[in-house]
């Protein structure tokens, strides 16, 4: 009997151009969550890429204070551990489909800033980021900047987690992901390969099994994401 | 002969009930400015009110790095003077309009996120930070936490600036703003009250002439945000 | 009948040479306020100046802990809001008088350092620090630094306020300045031009009626601390 | 064919008692790498946890500057995003195998301090932070203070890695862990449970057949730790 | 032969009575080095002496920017590690003259600072602190708060440096510290013990003969110090 | 009758070759006190030295949170004033029996980790520094990067207090150190020489004759030092 209960996705929508001076922009929903991404261009690359003819790809992650459930407070003493490890993240997600040596000797910077969270705000950034991500190659394309495309693969994620019984459902919501006993990110390209494979027991530790259940449903809500994001691009060319 | 060449602001959009959890929460647009602002309510008051028998009203005001023409940084090691200035000013000003002693041990605060930034960002912030605190007000007397209403009159904002060929105009958007030699950001009552009145010489001082012209000025296009804010309220109640 | 009800500032004392090491120096007291002030010239610019042939006047502000009736914390994690907006506001009006284009690259950083606080801080250290930077420029003249002086103007402050009795008084101490429901600050040129006109309703908003009278009371103080800054500045010559 | 070319870690040893203050300590090493490792008990919990009938664990991570192959930088104004991550790792893993209801209204604090630094410092933590802990408790139950052990299983942990030529070795040290493209660490129950699989491609993304070989290779080379971890404890009961 | 060239300390004023709102005063003068003086008083004691029955003196000491030859910079980011220094060295060197037991509850804090910097401004700081701590106590007595003084013995600082002529001088103006190879400061009672007793070899160790004749000529120096404390606490008595 | 009651250290262990990448390194311990020290040589010097054809020689102090007798917070805020006090004395004492002229363009950073604190680290950090600084310039000679070697003597440094019953003892332990009235340090070279002379009188102010007995003190027990530190060279050469 399968453990999987649930492998579809919560509503989605990706709404592209919500920002006049971003090379990309997206809003992108999944459920309630809802955040505001940009794609911004920078004609240089960190220090430690200076001079090594390639570019460079990374993100920053926020909650607006008002994003959550109980208002939190604004990060304005420097980033948490968790902001941190979710801009982390994203950024090495989004490098992993890139092609650095053909962005040429600059960066694109990924502003991912949640509007309202209700659960899953780094998978739902990550899956908006690649559409930002895209438009503003595009846009660099246009402009004769680049001759052909750095990004060789797509790329969505999806949050997947064991309730307390025992079943695994994707995508969850906040109320979801506080009860489940173990959650899981999955980040995976548009040809089916693994970026981040991130799992946790909160409380109690999975087993094989599981894990095998949380790999498969992953994977099928995984098609419903892509689908989203292929649709957007399709009407935008 | 007048100085006073363009005194009507620019379109002016509010869209309340954008964010899920706030007490009141409304998007507030001045052309291209787009400023998402929420208010929470919060049963405590600051330590140096406790046991005064009265409320609070506070406001962050933040920008979205991306908001800009070019991109800014986060403020992650502390908010800048601009911006405790900013913040500073939009807590003051609601104050004035509401009699703390009647909203009870409780607090209010304003949360005023930048979402496009083209001129006008603090204004735009207190005119619509009005709709929000408004809105949480209307619904601690729905719950019956508030027999009455602390808010003793309406709130609105504009700028006005002597451009180069020593005009005066309202509403000023970022290119404006960046050449005018005189910035004035004038605070009103629904009554015509003067709240704040914040004027600057950037470049060349100013005349009493001058300082005439931008008052009058600033009041003709404050009919105009005012009755926007009202036609509002009027749709929601 | 006239609002006004005292239009005369309290004693005015400047005494220039009070740093051995300064480009200039005075110690300005409005009553019992007391502000040391140093004018220093730096062979530099910032950074946003570099190569724009150009100078600049910048300014710092702080409190002794012990200036204030009730000692104060020093600001070792960084300058408070009301810190840096006073310190914004001092930098700004200097430079509205300089001819920043004749003054070379050269920076002159004006340090206001209030001994004894009893109301009126900021306009003591404006109507001080004019005179810190006009002795500055005066000893790169004597220097052969500078040919011409590039101060346009002279410049002045005062404080005003509207007694709860509706009465409008200039120059309030640090009684006067809390018992006041609404605050206005104006920084004026020796010419009689507007540089600052800065006024907060901190309880009840106020009319156009108040605001000519404020208006009409700064100006009548100014003409007094302005022959103050002559008296001591033709004793040097 | 097997892609597993390598499952056996590094030689491993654990010294106990090298602090004379703490509840336990352990010097961990895996090859080369050496962290110092010491747990605290405190009579206190969290605020969050105040009067919930519960303890905590939780964990600090540090690297001497000297740990590195070139020195790195103290963290003296705030610890990284990596030192966060991993310390948050740290304590969650030793909660999940924790029953912090039989603990009592207590913490217990890990600190892991890395003396060299070779590749694997956070499972090398782990798998040392488990003794320290299981020594302290313990030391709680010869006190008196704890009846029976709140440690549910034992825990232990290892990275693995594919390599350039494809092939899945287990206990990186530095240079293989530099030139692996995808790193994978594993956190698991002494009764084969996992409590963290966190897979990253830092290039190239993987394949479903990788990640079953990482998973299997994390398995055989576990068997090793935990041996090694029980000789410790029998040694000492 | 003796080492000592100069055993007597620059000219020294004392001005009492410089703050209205402080408990104690004191502008302190050695040669041109200026230190603004102030005892604060607060009714309670830090955390760790809640309870004891015993009270607390301490010291904050900073310099103005303008108080170095070329302007220093504000400690807005934290105290330096010399600030912190010196502000422990004049906190202890006040508490070993005072019976804590002996003024209740209470803390005195000193406020240190420099106006002008021409060397020895700890020293100056200390000597002039003793007095300003002397006044506060002065004025606890006389509103019956104190019944008697929990000052036990008077306490002065001198600094003493052996030139590059290996000469012993006391009382070293910047000058003559900066090219003084071995620095030492003394801190003695009234009554000729010692409090403090910090020499450091900037450059060449210095021999047992060398230090010797320091303690000698601090010793001579120090009477003068002291007579001038008398001359100011008799007058005011 | 001598004020002396115990003139020697407590049982003194140097293991140097403890970090496999650091160019000297040693573990030094007096009594339980053990401090983990290394010297990492770096190619460069600080702003201020650059061009002066001289090195530099500077320190670093930490304490592991587990080394004292209860456990201490990570100084991840900033060092102490305690921290850097302490650091700023190893690399001052460093700097005096080296000839900074003949070290090249080049620092030598000492890092002192203090592992378990009982009394003495600052001393016992000293007298180690100069080990691992002797054993990273014996390996700059060795790769032929220095001719001769710029250590102009050797260096050892001792505590030494006087107790509640005035008896004078060297090297005092935590429980030893937190009874002593007076507490002294002393850095003397090879030759005899003094360094450092830091006495500080806790409580009760200390006499001439006093002061006498901690010199007597000190240097009988700082040769046991030094003989001990010699047979480490010895070995290694």
């Amino acid at each position: 009997m399968s453990l999987i209960k649930r492998d579809v996705p919560r509503p989605i929508r990706f709404t592209p151009g919500i920002n006049p001076y971003a090379a990309g922009s997206v809003l992108a929903e999944f459920g309630n969550t809802k955040v505001h991404i940009t794609a911004t261009v920078q004609e240089s690359v960190p220090p430690f890429l200076k001079g090594k003819c390639q570019g460079w790809v990374t993100a920053e992650y926020s909650m607006l204070p008002s994003s959550t459930h109980t208002r939190s407070d604004r990060e304005r003493k420097g980033a948490s551990g968790r902001t941190q490890e979710i801009q982390r993240l994203i950024g090495r997600a989004l490098r992993s489909i890139v092609d650095l040596t053909k962005l040429g000797e600059r960066s694109i910077l990924i502003d991912c800033d949640v509007l309202v969270a209700d659960g899953g705000t780094r998978t739902t950034s990550i899956s908006g980021a690649y559409l930002a991500l895209e438009l503003a190659v595009r846009k660099l394309q246009r402009e004769g900047l680049l001759k052909e495309s750095p990004i060789k693969d797509s790329l969505a994620a999806i949050s997947i987690g064991i309730t307390k019984s025992d079943e695994v459902i994707a995508d969850l919501n906040y109320e979801e992901d506080s009860s489940c006993g173990t959650d899981m990110n999955i980040v995976m390209t548009g040809s089916g390969k693994f970026v981040e494979v991130q799992g946790t027991a909160e409380g109690e530790p999975f087993s094989q099994e599981h894990l095998t259940a949380l790999l498969d449903c992953a994977r099928t809500a995984l098609v419903v994401v892509q689908r989203e994001q292929r649709m957007v691009l399709e009407k935008l060319s």
